[in-house]
């Protein structure tokens, strides 16, 4: 059975999930999934899936049968799942629970060989309105502190399932996430010195210099952020201060789905499609993270390695200034 | 001119040098020299590098000349200058410094294929000295408040520039790098509530158990993290509390180089000649660290990828349980 376990220096917690490989000879490449012959997110092939969760689809057709357009399943494998409890306990120093939590897989699309670039506005809409269904049905388990949504995409992306089919996660954690716990922390600092929100007066700030910017709508900005980590590193950031990403209004979702494509896809016509991950931020539910947090996407292209030194500080080495890939990102037609 | 800059949420420094890559085209694989036909570091090329800062050589041969063993220069393309100043400054809520530090280049061996299975201990011992004596003298630039020692091997080591030849890196930092901070402030909290050394305590349960041990021996222990992030994951540990590196005996850098030599073997003949990173992690040299800080090597076998889930969140997921990695390494002969 997976366990949680905390690291008692660092307060990282990691997920020993030893049924997934003992053995050094375990480590073999990651297989990749790249025609729909044996693809278990592909239309008619519902039943490979435990059970859909969610689904929008046509008028008259039955869960797991043909006819939806964006489907959500639980993942066959989970890393977090929602039986049993956490059942905390220590060990002399050290702590562990069990991986309670939901890891919820979302098929964006029936379709194998669509991507962001290929997928109508409408569809991508339906993607971030599963999203919003979900984290609201999630957020009932009052076990659950904090919902992540995540997108693995390319062989470089670190993924251990490398399917093609467009899908992403949706992750439940019974405790705040240690870089969640991170953000927030340097956020409430800014917020007793100056008393706003720190990604409030980012937007401002990038607004009113340009040169990071990548473009914009009525609703979102997407910029290359200052201290970016990684070459053509962006983040789209609300406009109006909103902590929670459920708090969405189908007028945003629409104005969300138009800068998440664009972005998203000048990024990849930049690099000639790069591996990337993305992630939505979104506030733990505590009254407290509301006035601090502000929820927001990280989009990383992984074009560069991660060696010793950025694992041993933190330091990460990026040779791309953000307003060079800004500027060429800027200049990328859709 | 490269410069440091800080993520004003996370407080995460990265170095943009943007000299090294502009644009999209530049992201080629990494170049492997494998073979020592144009490699920087071999007897006889000392004029390809700059030069030596520190050489164990024999007696009667000048600088930068063959007749050495280990040699230490900086590096020739450094991510960290000691040229000019910090220069401290801010653009509104961002703030900026000069890539001011230390980045020097321990070569190993004057001999390219070697590695630390080879190598014999005498001569490894010669590295961990090389590793003191230049702490010791950066220490006394007191704009530098950090030192690292890293060393990157393989493939798959994230390393941007990948020179088979055995060498490492000495890293001055002019502010102390966020993950160790992080240390600092789990094992401070920790020293508050038990009036003990975090990693004293963590030696002596590690002993008490003996399921995540690798080896010990006179002043030293190995053994996989009760959380670990990866696979076969280890850390070495200095039986005797010191929050120092640069304050090892003698006596003790015998035990290091034992100590080291087989649990990095140990690993890699575990995995069939993995990439793996290791890193020293010394204490700052305030005061404040150091009843609280215990310096030690952690060793990360690069097998599994990491996903947007590990970015996202700081949760690392890790098939195999540091107890079966320890059974196995253990078993290992070397």
């Amino acid at each position: 059975m997976p366990e949680l376990r905390k690291d008692p220096v660092t307060r990282r917690w990691v997920i020993i999930a030893s049924e997934r490989g003992k053995r050094p000879s375990d480590f073999v490449k990651t297989e990749i999934v790249e025609n729909n012959s044996g693809c278990p997110f592909c239309e008619g092939r519902e039943k490979m899936t435990p059970p859909e969760v969610l689904s929008y689809r046509e008028v008259g057709t039955d869960n797991d049968t043909p006819g939806w357009t964006t489907r959500v399943v639980p993942d066959s494998n989970p890393l977090l799942s929602p039986v049993g409890d956490l059942e905390r306990r220590g060990i002399s120093i050290y702590d562990k629970m069990n991986t309670f939590g939901f890891h919820e897989i979302v098929v964006e699309t029936a379709e194998h060989n669509q991507n962001i670039l290929t997928m109508e506005p409408w569809h991508i809409e339906k993607v971030l309105w599963a999203y919003k269904e979900r984290i609201n049905e999630i957020k009932k388990d009052d076990r659950i502190d904090h919902v992540l949504m995540v997108k693995n995409f390319g062989h470089d992306s670190g993924s251990r399932f490398q399917l093609v089919h467009p899908h992403s996660h949706i992750l439940g954690f019974p405790a705040v996430p240690k870089r969640v716990v991170d953000k927030f922390r340097g956020a409430k600092k800014f917020f007793e010195y100056r008393e706003r929100c720190i990604w409030c007066d980012m937007l401002l700030q990038e607004k009113d210099l340009q040169d990071r910017v990548i473009m914009e709508n009525e609703h979102f900005l997407s910029f290359c952020p200052f201290a970016s980590r990684f070459p053509f590193e962006a983040m789209i950031v609300p406009k109006t201060h909103r902590s929670h990403y459920e708090e969405l209004t189908n007028e945003e979702i629409v104005h969300l789905a138009h800068i998440l494509k664009h972005t998203v896809g000048k990024i990849f016509k930049a690099l000639s499609s790069p591996s990337f991950n993305y992630i939505f931020f979104t506030a733990p539910w505590e009254v407290r993270y509301e006035e601090h947090f502000h929820w927001h996407i990280e989009i990383m292209p992984r074009v560069t390695g991660i060696a010793g030194f950025e694992w041993g500080t933190g330091f990460y080495i990026n040779p791309t200034s953000p307003e060079a890939a800004a500027e060429i990102l800027r200049e990328i037609e859709i």
